[in-house]
């Protein structure tokens, strides 16, 4: 079945042993434990400035962390389970991505953000960082789901992975935006990075693939499990890596109340738009995530509950559009193919949550943060800007982030066309069997067999 | 397939927009950042009282918090996808039913318990007390799942919400019982609140759709997925909000320890009431929780380690009995329909929790709680009750919970009969088609089409 | 179906009964809440020792503990859900010896740790250290999964967390090795325990069942949330009892790099070693997780970020290797039939960690751990042993632990031997329908019946 050129038994192996030796002799020479992962340092700095163990970073944070890291690992692992066919490759490949993605963005972001004497020190917040810069790779994953190589996207995250810790940099260190749940260094970067991606890859026979595009029964309930654990563990993702204090806490209830009002607005077009006035579930799986993204950028600040939810319900509402008319129009006209629909759930509310924390942001007054606007805003809290050029720099890191993406994303487009990647062919897109051993379920029973027999159908109808 | 009455197209988005609209409206007027939650005052309440950020209440209580959340959308979601036909309704109305009802409690219990200077201040142990209210909502709807349009299931949520917060203040507040763990406010309330929906909603004929009211083996593991995570984090929902230090620490103890033994209980029921010495998933999925309700008034008392594995063994011990022989008999006799046999999960055990609370009440001695006690029972602390007359108080609180749950659900039973709401017929029950475009598994292959082949089987044999 | 000795309808109530009677009888004679758990104790602490709630060991372990809970019973029994009909046995039977292996554990590890003035002292370090000693049970159970009845198993945990119990107060009080993660105590105690069972129990007609041994599509990808779970989470595992600070913070960063480095080589050596240069699931679900065990002794060392990748990189090739090669010749040369590969994912990544952990406790110097040493490696800090010693008394460990699992494996498995347990016959491993009442999936449909259809159509050819 499997075509010679998407025979893995060569390729695979050489490349991740090849990335995997390149990073451990990279960590061996740069990266070592921070003053409060390692033994010494943190034992003298308790002494030194009269602290005790509850002030490590870790108990601040590390509950957050793993919220992140399911989110990681089983959110968008399994929401991109949906497809018939085609499990396997979405959670194992979202598993290898990320399980590389994270030591290398360790390296990348290290370079840029925590070097220290020639070293690159870790601890829960890089790990936080490197799980983050992972999310944008599995973002635009989605985009190209089912149509790639393992190789092909163990490239492409080493690429995007750099280019995310460049461009994560600029906006954060040289522009001084915020953006602290990453709706534009994360979700913007990361869509518009997998849509020119897929672009470039345009498949003009993909049609040949398309009745294994679909979901089943029970493949749609596995991709729920994704859904909600990115719906619930939203908020530890916004407010990860904010200050201490009332910034982490804010940022979890503005996201928690954006999210509850993207559902209902999620539901409410889903039964609006689709046929019969039946739900669809693509829209309550992806959807109705919208609201996370939109104040990814704003939910740190002082929002207002209410203008939390009100951000959530557009975010819900201009996503299902999208699902409904984009993502079809994406296809026909700008010939680009979007497995998970990445556009409605990543790129448009990214672009929307960049322009609310612009708002917001110019919109920041000493009386409203008082002493905590060091915290937020530490550019207009020492005078350096006031809120109004503040709100203009978050939309110039807007437009950098959408630079990097698009520029970034054809160029890796253009690597991955390099023949000897095994990327599949207009045949054998969607479809698990040609990386892995499928169990056979023999006899005309199961699932795969329905397909096969779906398929035989479809050859007999050609 | 889906006739004019179940059609959601109008009904659902335009009660969607207009329930968040006014849930908008209404927290734009009044919901506001805590002093925890708040940059300016935050930052001055740590100045003005010499505290860290660590004394923010947040990193007491937000991965409880988490924990809580997953329960709610996870645990009830997937709890109930144990119907073969069923799975997409009941996580996703699970979902908005949540959605919805965190939001419209966080306004209702606001109003009692939060308002200060004619504002609602919220943080993170409002966040818990609204996903607290939103369980009562989730359980009711496991009495009608599979029999309601999502139309009549938010209509339930609106008023059942608000009378939980009503019945909660009234409990909490006026007559002082404790209920930490809400064996009385949630589970009691809850459960009957979804009995007596239930048995006005008597469907003479659900017979015609009994055939779609079992599970299907993969279904059966999908809802274990629902069950373990309940099972798991029970002891943080118990103790989410008690008071700092040693009650929350005692409370998981006692709940980690009553579930463990339940679980015990619950497999030697099953093995020994079910047909041919075997296991019935249903009581596994369900009875081996029914410790973690029973402890929920008392878990945050000094019940002692074997105390809670006492009440957790009984109560796996009388839910799985009620699982065999109350619930046929309730349909039969009291024409109450149960799907989910909330009954022998949440009904009797919520009961029995409210009794042991009582009876661990009256035994509070001084020499017990030390100055401990100021934080269990505030007013025996005080002096202004016994340790007797608090238990008889705690007794009250029951009857004060049955009595809101019965009444207020004959109201809403009856409400949800006015027609227009879409009401599925007796022939449409336990059956996602209804409300959702349903991926076609065609030619006689996968579950959706093996459950179909039942159909016409039954109906050739009818 | 069931045959006379697999009927559970007397036995297993029975064994549940009599062992949570005397259970809870224990619990009343030797348990107590300890100081930071009990109203009166943890008030007069916090006043003596003029201490916050904060204090309170709650807030450094629970988070860690709710990990570990949720890797002990949604990761080891969703892991085990890849058998294409044994999906109930797997999840709930681990929930069963789970929930009765954390209690009976409590008593054991409590004799031996926490006894004072004659009281066993419960709290969130007894709650993780029971779950601890119930992985070891659950690794055990892998061995011998889809082979015995819970009867047979509730025996060999009753047994096998005793002997835990001994072997790990030997291990640490005596011999005084560290093991924080359990590489020696668990996965090394846990998997030859289970191996030993197995040998001794071996089934000469075993291939009667094989044809059920595999998994169908969505049982592997209900194994897929278990791994992810496993994997994400074991960082919390390793650090659970750690030291407060640096130590618990050091041991989550070693796991995280050592498990995402174990991952790369994971998939690189499926397709180097699985035909036609596809993956294998079995690899996917198993041997990426070889890296946190490979570090459970010396994450909490100073092992070095790259270190830890080493490890992980190395567990992973060696347990990759174990699957393919290593397996299959333990049951036709040893006659030890390992349905989970516990070998390949404990046994060999368990012994390979002990190593580790002595290289590095012979190579600690004050130079690298500073003030942070007496955390470590208390011995050494008291000037009791050089580092040197330290690492012959770890190797010493390894041995102690090899031989309490070898020895006691070999009496458990004698001890299941004995008729009226329920052992299921050779043709009927694997095989839920002998414990479980499964839904009947009737008319040629579904997945149980294509697995009856496929036994049918075996039978006609044999």
């Amino acid at each position: 079945m499997a075509s010679h050129s998407t025979n893995m038994r060569v390729k695979l192996p050489l490349l991740c042993i090849l990335l995997e030796a390149v990073t451990i002799i990279l960590f061996a020479v740069f990266v070592r434990y921070d003053h409060e992962t390692d033994a010494r340092a943190w034992h003298h700095e308790m002494q030194v400035h009269n602290e005790s163990n509850i002030d490590n970073d870790f108990y601040f944070r590390y509950p957050s962390f793993q919220d992140v890291h399911t989110m990681i690992f089983i959110g968008f692992g399994f929401l991109m389970t949906f497809l018939k066919r085609y499990g396997f490759s979405s959670v194992a490949f979202n598993f290898l991505l990320a399980a590389f993605g994270l030591q290398w963005s360790t390296l990348i972001q290290g370079f840029f953000h925590g070097f220290h004497d020639g070293k690159i020190h870790v601890g829960v917040e890089s790990m936080i960082n490197a799980d983050f810069c992972t999310g944008a790779v599995l973002i635009s994953f989605g985009a190209v789901l089912g149509k790639a190589s393992p190789v092909q996207l163990l490239v492409m995250t080493l690429i995007e992975v750099t280019l995310f810790g460049i461009n994560e940099f600029i906006i954060l260190n040289i522009v001084g935006a915020k953006d602290a749940g990453g709706s534009m260094t994360i979700h913007t970067f990361g869509a518009y990075f997998g849509l020119m991606v897929s672009r470039v890859l345009y498949r003009s026979q993909l049609d040949k693939s398309r009745h294994k595009e679909g979901s089943v029964y029970h493949s749609d309930l596995f991709a729920m499990i994704g859904t909600i654990y990115l719906w619930m563990f939203w908020p530890s993702f916004n407010s990860a890596i904010t200050a201490h204090g009332d910034d982490q806490h804010r940022t979890v209830l503005n996201t928690y109340y954006s999210l509850a009002a993207c559902t209902l607005a999620t539901f409410a077009m889903s039964a609006l738009l689709s046929g019969e006035g039946k739900l669809d579930m693509v829209h309550i799986q992806n959807a109705a995530l919208a609201g996370g993204v939109a104040v990814g950028t704003s939910a740190e600040m002082m929002l207002t509950p209410f203008g939390a939810m009100i951000a959530g319900f557009l975010a819900g509402v201009i996503s299902t559009l999208g699902f409904k008319f984009l993502t079809p129009l994406l296809d026909s006209k700008l010939r680009i193919q979007d497995t998970c629909g990445v556009h409605n759930l990543h790129g448009m509310p990214g672009v929307m949550g960049a322009l609310i924390g612009a708002i917001v942001a110019s919109l920041a007054t000493a009386e409203i943060y008082g002493a905590g606007m060091d915290d937020v805003f530490p550019l207009i809290a020492d005078g350096t800007r006031t809120p109004q050029s503040q709100g203009v720099f978050q939309i110039i890191a807007l437009f950098v982030a959408l630079g990097f993406a698009i520029v970034g994303g054809i160029v890796v487009g253009l690597l991955l066309k390099i023949p000897l990647m095994g990327s599949p062919s207009d045949t054998q897109c969607f479809e698990d069997e040609i990386f892995w051993e499928v169990p056979e379920d023999e006899g005309g029973h199961g699932e795969m067999m329905a397909v096969n027999a779906e398929d035989n159908e479809k050859q007999l109808h050609a």
